[in-house]
């Protein structure tokens, strides 16, 4: 287990945003997170924690940043985490498309390369950062998870596979069907090669159509503005199976919203209340 | 007056932030800001104003994504109107320093050349902006000031020489008194030339010295571990000169807080809701 070296702290709502950097065995290079600690984790209490998941082009800042979520996460006494999208670098594979390489990581295990050496970034969330975050910080072991766009698939995908380990998921305008989308075509295809068979385990509504343990609370928010919503989002397509299969989740359809952060920031308040609910606060 | 083009406009908590751009005519040159309507303004209703100044190096989205004002002034019912910090473009002059020039207006009317052809934003701020405002856009005629930094400079200095025109006046971090400090004295020599006595007309500090209507109700927040706190800001000089004058402000040294948008955002909140009660709201 390699050490964090602490980056840069703030004082945000009474608590501390952070920002750490440390070796990742599984990307094989430097990986960047930020965190959020409430004022009850500075006082020694072990939290919650709250896996953020940022979209595509986007670092570990831009959920920090533009979300609103520590004010709430303050009131509530849980901790965030904010990782990067990507392993990142001038060594590290990339493409010129923004949909692909750094900043576009899928939350997939690459097995082709290029993208195989450094693309690891399912076990990179589900595995080594959480084992970090719970050696390192003031957390206990409940742990959700939330993510905007690509983040948001991250984040149902993950939930889905692992619904032991996580309390509770949300997303904000998911790529909730990457099969299904251009934007996931196009990096499934390079990340795993063309047998859509690797692809169905990274699909949130193929593996919804599979198994399920109907016990993992879901929030979706989907803007009705959002330009990405038919073509490479389909939160629909994910709530229609849900809705088929006898899964409850919560599917919320915001009449005139986009795509950007202002829409996240618009309904944060009511995710964070949804994994506080869930984690019994 | 000439007319508003809208570049953008976005849901946000339930309202819309806007972009427009507009030929300024006392800058002479194209200008744009930023707008966030409060649903009830988009119904009709004529809601109060409140100005947001950025500061150095801020466009007019710097305070618009990082703040996290709309929240509050959704809920009050606030227009806020966030203008860019200087005349911009390929031949409007600048400097190669982050502190003079373009994204460095410091609200004062420029009367040495080159800055004295564009760099006109007293005037702008004060008497062009809001007759655009107050033609084109559901206002009604109460209006107040907020800023970090430069914008908190701007803020108190426009709110004390012009108390009949505001309701209240709030700052972060203010350079409340630029004359003291080496950003007021760079940018002050540049615009203004090197007599003091053209000075002091700008600088909040010997303002409330001379004269001052006592009605004006002021708040400001300074963070304690913010690194340009005593040499640039000294909020302190213009508490104590208050004090002296009997003139009773709202001062609070926040302990741990940096000079950044996550001190902004941790307090926007009393802020907003310190204009919403002067507004009678």
């Amino acid at each position: 287990m390699s050490d964090l070296i602490l980056l840069a702290t703030q004082k945000l709502f009474n608590g501390e945003q952070r920002r750490y950097r440390h070796y990742s065995q599984f990307n094989h290079c430097d990986m960047t997170f930020s965190v959020y600690l409430p004022s009850r984790a500075l006082h020694g209490y072990h939290r919650p924690v709250l896996y953020c998941l940022g979209g595509l082009t986007c670092t570990d800042e831009n959920f920090s940043i533009k979300s609103g979520a520590q004010r709430f996460a303050a009131e509530w006494g849980i901790v965030l985490i904010m990782p990067d999208t990507s392993p990142r670098g001038d060594n590290i594979a990339d493409a010129a498309a923004y949909s692909l390489g750094q900043g576009a990581g899928f939350y997939v295990n690459a097995t082709i390369q290029p993208w195989a050496q450094h693309y690891q970034m399912y076990d990179y969330i589900v595995t080594e950062l959480p084992q970090l975050i719970e050696m390192h910080l003031p957390v206990n072991n409940q742990r959700s998870l939330c993510g905007h766009s690509m983040g948001g698939h991250g984040a149902l995908m993950i939930g889905l596979r692992n619904p032991h380990r996580y309390t509770s998921v949300s997303a904000f305008a998911p790529i909730a069907h990457p099969s299904a989308s251009n934007w996931g075509k196009k990096a499934f295809t390079a990340y795993l090669g063309t047998n859509k068979a690797d692809w169905a385990q990274y699909d949130s509504t193929l593996l919804l159509q599979q198994k399920i343990s109907n016990n993992l609370p879901i929030l979706i928010d989907q803007g009705s503005a959002d330009e990405y919503y038919p073509t490479q989002l389909s939160p629909n397509n994910f709530a229609n199976t849900a809705a088929n299969k006898g899964f409850k989740i919560y599917y919320n359809l915001r009449e005139g919203y986009d795509h950007s952060y202002y829409f996240v920031s618009s309904f944060i308040e009511s995710h964070i209340n949804f994994h506080a609910t869930a984690f019994g606060l």
